[in-house]
């Protein structure tokens, strides 16, 4: 198993990219790890030099503010691209990278290229729930528009990939919908709820935006455009209550005394919110398998990163995956 | 003006809808007030006789679960039908139900009429954001599809609403997108946004459902679907915390104690994330003012309500969205 890590993609890179890497080499004599970038910048971060540790040259990055189809196309020696055209050519099985989303989807669908029978690729993080299972949604801003048959493909790759990497048996895929009864919605969703009913897998019906948070599926589905919209919220909410909350709690000294007392319960509540709790989030679909690691992932992300990458290779995911969709293509 | 109030829609009918009414008669002698329902449930809630209160017979009731569209159209004397009949006659000016949502907004669509020229209603109620001031988000539910010409319609009517009901000069007006660029978006909000630009209103771009509560807009125009998905997620976002912070705050006596400290605080911030506390919903792009109080309302939300009315009529609300909705689509 030859994962290649994009050591250049993130705020903490290539620090942190090079001590996860070294950490994951560590944990784990099975794979080999390739760190994709500057030779120059990446050799002095070598504290140690496991035998499963290989350094890949690519002399250029991608940065965070680069327009993403333009960067893929001309930086043609982006860590990155390099990592991509790796997994394409087979000289790695996955790749990983916490840089840019944009460029990142990009890479997928340009460098290392979609499934055959797969339209639309699906960027798939994990929303935190309040159970701590966390569910997965797709798509979450890969295509803004989707049809019927791309949510089929979403609802099959993501309730394979939560068996597969997270061990659920016959996960609850939901379709996000603005009401549980089966004619609700809008066009897109009215069409795609009897289609979901007759998939291989274990499909809930529809569940609405307030119950995601209570984790009543493991698996969401919707387009990109509304999913991207339900994520911002879920942040958005969290982010401004909890803010509050510390302004209310710093307002006098007895308060101050009675928020350090509640301390620990607000940690976890916080910690609970945080979905880079939960690990990198697969780009559903491709020729390979390529993670999105959190932009500001530290080390402990990266390796975390690398054993989900672990997980799903030793799964054989994206061979199922290939199976699963080209059954059902070809059935149709 | 006369404002006709269906005194047997909501949870705490009828008697709280009287209370709220006779509260209101003795507030403002400057408008007549319509109790339309079961006259012989409503004559003996009737404590006090104000000249300005009259109870209008309407036999039969829609209940909470009633299948919106047949409950319209079978029950002709029901207290929502009759209310919305005498809005279309021209008998009443406005008319306030907290009744059921569905069927209240088929009431403004079969019994009350489209306004000329609008092809698509919206429910518009209000967000609660941080700052207090919440934002008048439209559509939030009434067409579950939209074109981009009704979602110019909502941003005008939303933006009109605002200026005369709540007294907002050049009400600020952002297009709800998953970024800020002007070209983001699903092919809805690509199409609009160019049209949004032509209009004679204070359009600031694109929002993200994250800075929606943060108040960075007064008005928020979206199709329903998504509209629908966001607020059910700051709702759900919202409860699911409180009621996690809540179980944080009872672990022991002394969190117990701590949280006692911190109460007043909390209960703020509750109240602030209580969109109750905004009053009654509009239905736009009637041929009359509608208002949806909520289902829980109690005396003080249908006070609320005809306050709101009251103000809505003062400022000739209906008539203005007429006149600039006319304009917009004959200037075409």
């Amino acid at each position: 198993m030859r994962i290649a890590i994009d050591a250049m993609g993130g705020d903490n890179a290539p620090e942190c990219n090079v001590q996860g890497v070294l950490a994951a080499a560590q944990a784990w004599s099975d794979i080999e790890l390739l760190l994709v970038g500057d030779e120059a910048r990446l050799e002095p971060l070598l504290t140690s030099r496991p035998a499963n540790v290989r350094i890949v040259h690519a002399a250029s990055t991608i940065e965070a503010d680069d327009e993403p189809v333009k960067a893929v196309r001309r930086k043609k020696d982006a860590s990155m691209v390099v990592a991509g055209r790796m997994v394409r050519e087979g000289e790695a099985d996955c790749m990983i990278s916490a840089g840019n989303t944009g460029a990142l989807m990009t890479t997928g669908l340009l460098v290392v290229g979609r499934m055959a029978g797969v339209e639309r690729p699906a960027l798939s993080p994990m929303i935190p729930t309040m159970d701590g299972r966390g569910v997965l949604a797709l798509d979450l801003g890969a295509n803004m528009d989707a049809k019927p048959e791309h949510l089929v493909q979403y609802a099959l790759m993501g309730s394979i990939y939560r068996e597969k990497v997270h061990g659920i048996p016959k996960p609850r895929v939901g379709l996000l919908n603005v009401g549980t009864e089966a004619m609700k919605g809008n066009e897109l969703t009215k069409q795609v709820y009897p289609m979901l009913e007759q998939l291989p897998i274990h499909f809930v019906g529809n569940v609405e935006a307030r119950d995601v948070l209570e984790g009543s599926c493991d698996v969401l589905v919707c387009d990109g455009f509304v999913g991207n919209v339900l994520l911002k919220s879920l942040e958005g909410t969290a982010g401004s209550l909890f803010s509050v909350l510390k302004q209310e709690f710093t307002r006098s000294w007895y308060t101050k005394l009675a928020a350090a007392v509640l301390m620990p319960g607000l940690k976890r509540l916080k910690k609970m919110m945080d979905y880079k709790e939960h690990g990198g989030a697969p780009l559903l679909g491709l020729n390979g398998l390529v993670l999105k690691a959190h932009g500001s992932s530290d080390a402990r992300a990266i390796e975390n990163a690398v054993r989900q990458a672990r997980t799903a290779l030793q799964h054989d995911l994206i061979h199922t995956i290939a199976t699963e969709i080209g059954g059902t293509t070809s059935g149709k």
